[in-house]
């Protein structure tokens, strides 16, 4: 069986229940379109010049001899540019969608809410039984780094300085030094790339003073999680909030699931909306097939 | 020995700690004022003209005969109107503190962002070593009903709309049913009054919708516990996050401890600031001494 040139293939690992959410939502959004699972074996790979894809398994797209487009459903694109069958001529366009953001923000707040506020504390008391108020802390007096001025950091930063909290942004190129010295919370929120996989390391924690918390919502290998464990043990750092691991989901015995000093979330601090990223998808598409400026491509020499 | 007339009583049942915080904080602030505190022996209890107090033991003002003010440095009144021998005609003024309400509001905005994300579920996934996403909502998809339009709802429904939530207010006067069957998450900063006691009862908590949450930062004598605890039980309510409680600390073995569908907080919802508190204190005192109207006089008909 063919199908016709202006097909777009869904390449995406997911399952059952995200199937269910993702194949109506992009139906909708794109009516004019012939959209083909991947894993549907009755189809023409010579007729794809789209794939819309959500952590494909490396050299998943080497099917498609004639794609001229990959739309990624996520943000974070690390995975794709890691697989070298991916012709490098091959523009990739990443998600960037405002409701994601706003769930970005929400998380971070949350977080920030969480450690300035000292709910975690108060969380460990209610199991032991103990009623204790702790002093409380104006925002004001409160300093965060956020790591990553992109969209998202934007939209964290703008969030906490609405509540009154010292909000300093880092972007790739600025000192880190000043930003980590006086963060009392650290935000990552970071692309991965060559540049950054390991960045936050014993290294960088010491230089963060002492009593400082994490919030990681990027990505796991963003951090050595040896020297994040060493910082907590010996309590130079006070608490980790972790959404993203090195292995996802967080294998059964690691540390990490029972350290005291950390806060495990399954990844989960901003998930993509179907329907509103549907929507976008469809935007990028109808520019890309009229000839325009693709918004968000990902710049390969970068790694986002 | 006797003071000059002008003199302040500060009745106060603080520990060692609050002394240390709010009587520093009370002498810079009001630095043409004399100072005794009530536990102090001596002073000449006709001198004193105005009573600063938090909380004091019923009849504790009584030994004040020319007493011609008294400022509160809670924003809640309900004990202070409970003692009946504070006479009728005696002006008394209570905490209103911008820090107070962005604390009450940090605190309010924790307790939905918690709620509407699941960060409770997954503090108790992570205890069960379960990694398990939850599909995400929008907050403008979350209803939000805050009881009390005083300056503390105000400055929590200010801060959740500029999150996208859906925030329906109530005050006194107004029909409540709407607002409860239209709140996923029912948030009380009501003050404590005949009227409001025990309000959060069996009657109430079933208008909600089910799997709707509670969040109570005002006054444990609001809710009816044996209702609120079958609301639970039965799953029509999904969560409470109480902040107080009919006796404080909450007593040993009371089921909201240990309550898998509780959050319990120490009383820490908004903590007064004493430097902040001080300095309007000063700002209440210098103007009732130039004779301008008292701002934030209780209303004892109306209970705050």
């Amino acid at each position: 069986m063919s199908t016709p040139v202006g097909t777009i293939a869904l390449a995406c690992r997911f399952d059952a229940r995200e199937w269910a959410e993702w194949l109506p939502a992009l139906a909708t959004a794109l009516p004019g379109e012939t959209l083909v699972r991947a894993d549907d074996q009755n189809h023409d790979p010579e007729a794809i010049e789209v794939a819309i894809v959500a952590n494909p398994p490396a050299g998943a797209l080497q099917r498609y001899p004639r794609l001229r487009l990959v739309q990624s459903l996520w943000a974070g694109v690390d995975r794709l540019l890691a697989d070298p069958t991916i012709p490098a001529g091959l523009p990739i366009v990443r998600m960037v969608d405002p409701a994601m953001n706003a769930a970005m923000a929400e998380t971070a707040l949350w977080a920030v809410l969480t450690l300035h506020r000292g709910f975690h504390t108060y969380a460990r008391q209610q199991r032991d039984g103990l009623w204790q108020p702790h002093p409380q802390r104006r925002a004001s007096g409160v300093r965060i780094g956020v790591l990553g001025q992109g969209q998202m950091g934007d939209a964290v930063g703008r969030r906490l300085r609405a509540l009154d909290y010292r909000v300093m942004g880092w972007r790739r190129g600025e000192p880190l030094g000043p930003v980590l010295a006086g963060s009392d919370i650290l935000i990552n929120l970071l692309p991965l790339t060559p540049d950054t996989r390991g960045l936050i390391d014993a290294a960088l924690l010491r230089q963060l003073p002492c009593g400082a918390a994490l919030v990681n919502l990027a990505r796991g290998a963003h951090v050595v999680d040896e020297d994040l464990l060493a910082a907590l043990d010996d309590g130079h750092l006070h608490h980790a909030v972790l959404d993203v691991f090195h292995q996802e989901p967080l294998p059964v015995g690691h540390r990490y699931w029972t350290h005291p000093a950390v806060t495990v979330l399954p990844h989960v601090a901003a998930q993509t909306d179907a329907g509103s990223a549907a929507r976008i998808v469809a935007q990028n598409l109808a520019a890309w097939r009229r000839g325009a400026p693709l918004a968000h491509r990902v710049d390969r020499q970068a790694g986002y």
